[in-house]
């Protein structure tokens, strides 16, 4: 297969560190950018990473998807407060066999991505990753840094195993992973962190310190656990929850994305986090009350929170 | 039935306002007080009320209740956190036929009392009631002001009556009961509207007013009814619900006794208002979920608010 031409939309945290992986290894990135456009068009990325520093004087910066070139592979990695900008983002992207793949958190990203291009190939794209855009064009990696694929939509999988294989020449740990069930074990962990180091204001460590929080978190753990089972998922179950338990509590001490959000005022990511994922889950008759008291009192906090 | 002698355990917004209307109706009265004994001791106890102000220059002010005579009838409005004082500040007081009404919020309380004192006859004393203590010695009545009495374990009913009738003469709006469905009845309110002010930092009207909260305290009450039902208490219904909605819509915004607890760094009475009626519901089978993440939840702040 030739070079793949890849665009990376929301060049932050996430889509900055992986994209300028790909354009450190020698593939051709395009990036779109909004706020940093012309700091990242005169200065680069910076990428300060625990697996050492590096810095990309050039890169193909844009401000518009209209003046970015087709790409074979597009990394969506733009906050999904923003979900509704892809229908004018993406097309100016699109050939016929462009994949689209969603580096973002939550359930029925991909749905909804495909009920407006019904013809486009997706996968979704689980980012295990500490990172954060600190300043304009510098991306600061704290930790981890692997990512796995999902395939959703995407018959050419030749193109898939391409992609793969480029994000392992880059130096990314990348496996494929089944789709339903990657996306799901991510919201193991995700629902309960997110929304209630926001609810609580706190950090990863203080919650799981705390016996009444603690036993908190694990149950509504287990009712994401029990979400993916009733939709047919069995692959997830209680041993799933310890693991993610433990593996937080190895963890620094960690203000999740959402976390982050709601300190700096922006929109929090309540509808692909909480609201979607509780819907499907009750589409099949379960029922997850922990986790939708947590999606009112966010719905709450975040009107409060935002300037309107 | 010759006149009764009344002492008074936790002369604060509750005990202070019931007891000094008693007291101005003529009833003897004696009140135990703690921090602010030297200043009601030398200058009473002043009532600024929404029914009128007044003053009561010398009222029968201690330090101990061992240095108080025998009560015929105790009233007890100390914060539920300090229910264990109960087992010590309670025998001076008692002749063999002395009547406890435990004026507090919760759950389980006549329990634990009659528990210590087997022999004890006890009733529950339901304050519909804002008031403040703003100052030592200055209970500000705000609004409302009945009390509802349930008889919980004395077999003395003239005795019972006559409190009632002492209640009434003395300006209160004053009635006998169901003690089980008073009690849940007023959980119903309780539960929910404590610990969200708390939880989410704002006041009932705030927690009405958007769709997301205001869902969630309906659903919230409906566990309390279920719980209350599954105890046997069938008079709650929905309709009950409906009515607390309504009422608390035609209320002034409102900090309930948890969140000015909470402000001031004071423990909150977590114990009765949730973890005791979560686990009587339990105990029969029924889960309240959600109440159960607000104990979590308030269990979490109070570890964190209360200086140690």
């Amino acid at each position: 297969m030739n070079q793949l031409t890849y665009a990376v939309i929301g060049t932050g945290a996430i889509g900055g560190y992986y994209g300028a992986k790909l354009a450190r290894a020698g593939q051709a990135v395009h990036f779109l950018l909004h706020k940093d456009y012309a700091h990242v068009h005169e200065q680069g990325l910076r990428v300060s990473s625990c697996d050492g520093d590096f810095m990309l004087p050039k890169v193909q910066a844009y401000a518009s998807t209209t003046a970015m070139p087709k790409a074979d592979v597009v990394l969506v990695a733009l906050k999904s407060t923003n979900q509704h900008l892809l229908r004018t983002l993406l097309p100016p992207l699109l050939k016929p066999n462009t994949l689209v793949i969603l580096i973002q958190n939550g359930i029925g990203l991909e749905a909804d991505v495909q009920a407006w291009f019904p013809e486009l190939a997706l996968a979704a794209g689980l980012a295990f990753i500490c990172s954060a855009k600190t300043e304009p064009g510098h991306i600061r990696h704290q930790c981890y840094g692997s990512i796995n694929l999902g395939n959703y939509s995407c018959k050419d999988s030749a193109l898939f195993q391409a992609v793969l294989q480029d994000f392992c020449n880059a130096g990314i740990d990348a496996h494929e992973v089944d789709y339903a069930e990657a996306r799901w074990k991510k919201a193991v962990w995700n629902m309960p962190f997110n929304g209630m180091t926001v609810a609580l204001q706190t950090q990863t460590d203080s919650l799981l310190k705390h016996p009444a929080t603690r036993q908190l978190i694990y149950d509504q753990m287990m009712e994401v656990i029990g979400a993916a089972n009733a939709l047919g998922i069995s692959a997830i179950n209680e041993l799933f929850a310890q693991k993610m338990m433990q593996m937080t509590d190895e963890m620094v001490p960690y203000s999740p994305s959402m976390r982050l959000d709601y300190d700096f005022h922006r929109p929090m990511e309540i509808h692909y986090l909480y609201t979607r994922p509780i819907a499907e889950a009750l589409a099949v008759g379960y029922e997850m009350p922990r986790l939708q008291m947590l999606e009112r009192q966010l719905l709450f906090i975040d009107a409060h929170n935002v300037p309107s």
